[in-house]
């Protein structure tokens, strides 16, 4: 059965599930509770917090380091399998001239059958035409990242930075409802602007958790008018809130504390 | 045995071999001679050049679209094993947050034992240094791109675009003598700005070839003092010289074509 677009997918877990957050899977031979496989934590944090996620992500190097792509696949089945309905993102960041990019868009989309995955802009609109060619599926291209060193290239340009040149830009390859964009949850500021030049636009937000972004300042600067129109990620705080038997409990324990206090973030926008 | 560093090899090939020629291996099955495997086709090319080169150039989305990872693997082991001294870039332009890029250079220098690996700036330092802290492997950090948008971001910042502040920041990078750009051969002015704001670290060039970039060009605008500095990649135009039986030799055929083009522009620059 061939499922729903990823935007459509989206905009249903957002509504009816009433969530925001995403779930990013990222695992860390050196991190797992003991015993643990990588399949088989994943697949545990998966069930314990599908109920409450707008989409998963799982990240590929985590996998592609040890040589488990075989576990990404099984994962990525199991979430299209076991919680139909909840769009998986590959985080690749993706970047190549066309006729590599057609290649790493058929990696993502038909290797791996993910419903979305991200894009990195430094080569121009033509690198990333090949994913956006998959009408169906959504393409998530850098805009703003949450790490220390972002604004170094990403605020080249002066009042018209790159981060918001690829905004304005990218805004303008919607034409299928396909495109989406990050906006780090560490700054809080070019998230706003963003939003301002995307209007339209799912902002997939990393950076809170681990990296030290506020839920409710991510909510305030970037939901869309409906109060929606953002995938809020959290990966390590998720994924490691315990180490020990009890680990999948916890994930959920802490998944349920952000929905909560994205929830209410919604709520007094 | 361990190997040389990349910078090690690279020199020695420049000065012994003669030559500046990378072979960039992109296998695409809708292209390979009728009966030929990635892997088989793969090794054939690279027995057929590999005296004639001073680099090869593995694209690895051309094997994980179609989940060739092992012969991906296998690939770079007979580069290794057959051909000692000649160094393997992965050309797989990954670029992501700190926490992340850890585990990509561990896919590319530990799981594939690349001697280099392509590396986008996009993110800033923070994300190139967990390559770097690999002292003895190369890190190529994308300036200048050879496809027909590369302008489009690149160009981002006036009289200091975003291609120049990537070339003179990486070159103090260069502690550990492990840093080279991607300057595209289809912009030569844009190449010999990136000459100047580096003049001592190598430069990958594609472009040359299937899309359009002169050798000579490329020699009289990149080379560095001492006529050498540059790796001058051709992948379509080499590996398909041929769709007969006769493709290794083909492809050799135009591989020394280029070598002696490149051969000639160094002695009259």
């Amino acid at each position: 059965m061939s499922r729903s677009p990823f935007i459509e997918q989206l905009r249903s877990r957002w509504r009816r599930a009433n969530t925001l957050l995403c779930v990013g899977l990222d695992p860390d031979l050196a991190r797992l509770p003991a015993g643990a496989s990588v399949l088989g934590f994943c697949q545990a944090i998966v069930d314990a917090t599908a109920d409450l996620v707008c989409a998963f992500k799982p990240q590929i190097a985590h996998f592609a380091a040890v040589g488990a792509e075989s576990d990404l696949e099984a994962l990525i089945e199991h979430i299209h399998t076991e919680h139909p309905g909840i769009p998986v993102i590959l985080d690749a960041k993706r970047g190549d001239v066309p006729s590599t990019a057609r290649f790493y868009a058929m990696e993502a989309f038909e290797r791996y059958d993910a419903d979305a995955v991200t894009v990195n802009p430094y080569l121009g609109p033509d690198s990333v035409e090949p994913f956006l060619s998959y009408s169906d599926r959504g393409v998530i291209i850098l805009a703003r990242t949450s790490n220390p060193d972002a604004r170094w290239l990403q605020d080249i340009g002066g009042n018209m930075p790159v981060f918001l040149q690829v905004a304005r830009e990218a805004a303008g390859w919607n034409e299928a409802g396909n495109v989406a964009l990050v906006a780090g949850a560490t700054g809080v500021g070019e998230l706003a602007r963003i939003r301002a030049a995307a209007i339209n636009l799912p902002l997939l937000v990393p950076g809170v958790g681990s990296q030290g972004g506020s839920a409710e300042d991510v909510v305030r600067a970037g939901a869309d008018a409906d109060g929606y129109g953002l995938i809020i990620n959290a990966s390590r705080s998720v994924l490691y809130a315990s180490d020990g038997v009890d680990f999948a409990d916890a994930s959920r324990a802490e998944a349920q504390r952000l929905v909560d206090t994205i929830r209410q973030a919604q709520a007094v926008r």
